[in-house]
């Protein structure tokens, strides 16, 4: 979901970009109503996270599985060995593709039932960088904090970025695709320590080093234009309501609104242990026929997506930063009405 | 630029996707109502190119920048040379991608003032693929029939796909950058043959690989959904306007009003030779007051971005599919005025 000021916002700028008779979709990007897009994209996304000079902010044609591949390509190289947290789907993917281009130590894992992020570490002894992901869709589990790495950490924040204040401190990089929290899909964001980028491989091609975006501040060959605009526009949307203290804020109200309604039913539970879960996806299981009874009340009280992903069943509610406060007390109604036999 | 009625309904889409009461930017790719835009879109690409089902049709989340380098990725193994066509400024950057995998054969070259596209060819002894880029932006050359390879094309198509009939025949692969005159940036259109396609290297990320698009229907990870709505969108467009032969005709049209000016003119003067013209982008260069004296006056006129391109200077119109026959009629106007010194 994306805030209705957003889409209305948008529908102005398809057919002209802040007054210039033309819109976002067909400006250059070289020309200077997008190059002003993009400058203000930055700024608020800094503005936003509270990010530093020390860090570029790069907007990538792509979304988080191709970071997947190119954050090994670039950083683990012949005789490293990276860290890996294991806590899901998502992680078991970047997994895979770090084991392509060198040596990956699986240093925590959730395994097997992902039901807590872990809390006891092994790691090699002298890891390139700890890789994690923040927080797991399919599981419905979060860092409460980062993993306490020995080494730089990278991190995919796919599903939870901005929707609490930003941890930067021990962080080298964070990518984002943009999809869940931040705007469109095909474009993502990645957050990353100069000094880290300028220690990646650089004999690769231009757009599979980092260094190239934050040398051309995204502009070697033309980017996601809609999208770096959306991602500006849901940066000031933020803003506007109060920044990340009070999206964190909103956003654990919301949640647990759920997390308690589940922890006081006889016949719902979550699948998160409470101590993991997350602020973005509850996860939680009835019997199967209370589960059924649920999905086909649904759609009627406005209420979508609430099928668990096909790998893990069950159901999942998915709050974004964007997901109303009013939808979740929708949910806990028709949540408690399937339980009691109400209509 | 992009149609009219393509923008109308963009912005009602993003609203409200087909009646479901979400926006297309907030359906997930895997929702009904998502995937039959995919299936809509990839029956209009079909249909508008008359393309057979022997040729596999992707959403690739990039630029054509990306393809530079996933293509020789993919076929130009150790001990293979791909022959390249010298066009200009976007066949240099494919080639200097492509060897960095292999060997790289230059077969023809427009090389130094690159006013034509070339009409003499030394083949290597066996060629894995032919690569040629269809137009040339910035010098205004199109090839009018593909080069005469003796092995299977690759088309770099990004600034005329879809703006004459398609030529599939001895085509392994073509891509384009949608941001020309099939959509957003931020996504490419791949044609490519299935039996290509699956010649391929297999031992690379899945995103590096197009039997991986193939195999899964560009939904490998989330595509990017809104481009793949706008290309459906034009696709439709084109259909509403007669189809391809008379997307060909108009654009023929457009670019003759302008060429014929150019050579009767007694200041302007154009950059290609009459036989390698673009439809796309006329280039024409006058006397450096004459250009500065058109610059300043084409805004109050309606006309925009008509500086040549920073590396070669001098003037360009892209008249691509979607721009009107007017502005043709009030640029050539424009011209004339300037050269004879009226207001």
């Amino acid at each position: 979901m994306l805030p209705e000021e957003v889409l209305r916002n948008a529908q102005a700028a398809l057919w002209d970009l802040d007054g210039s008779g033309v819109g976002i979709l067909e400006h250059s990007h070289r020309s200077k109503e997008f190059l002003r897009v993009l400058e203000r994209t930055e700024r608020l996304v800094r503005e936003v996270g509270g990010i530093d000079d020390s860090y570029a902010v790069l907007f990538v044609t792509a979304g988080a599985t191709h970071h997947f591949a190119m954050v090994p390509g670039s950083f683990l190289g012949a005789g490293d060995t990276a860290d890996y947290c294991h806590t899901g789907v998502w992680s078991a993917k970047a997994i895979e593709e770090a084991k392509r281009c060198g040596a990956v130590h699986v240093a925590c894992t959730g395994d097997p039932a992902f039901t807590a992020t872990p809390s006891t570490f092994q790691w090699s002894a002298a890891p390139r960088y700890v890789h994690y992901t923040s927080n797991e869709t399919i599981y419905g589990t979060e860092w409460q904090t980062p993993p306490p790495a020995p080494a730089p950490l990278v991190c995919d924040a796919s599903s939870d970025i901005f929707s609490r204040p930003l941890v930067l401190a021990n962080h080298a990089l964070i990518y984002a695709g943009a999809q869940k929290n931040l705007g469109p899909s095909g474009i993502s964001l990645v957050i990353a320590k100069r000094d880290f980028i300028e220690r990646g491989r650089a004999d690769l091609p231009p757009l599979a080093q980092y260094r190239t975006y934050a040398k051309e501040q995204s502009m070697h060959n033309t980017p996601n234009t809609f999208g770096v605009y959306i991602i500006g526009e849901v940066c000031a949307w933020i803003l506007a309501q109060g920044g990340l203290p009070a999206m964190g804020e909103r956003n654990a109200r919301k949640a647990k609104l759920l997390y308690d309604f589940l922890d006081s039913s006889k016949v719902w539970r979550g699948h998160a242990e409470p101590a993991s879960r997350s602020l973005m996806n509850v996860t939680f299981r009835g019997t199967k026929e209370l589960e059924e009874a649920l999905l086909a009340r649904a759609e009627q009280r406005g209420l979508a997506n609430l099928r668990g992903h096909r790998s893990v069943g069950g159901l999942r509610a998915s709050i974004y930063n964007a997901f109303p406060e009013d939808g979740v007390h929708r949910l806990v109604q028709l949540l408690d009405d399937v339980e009691r036999g109400r209509p």
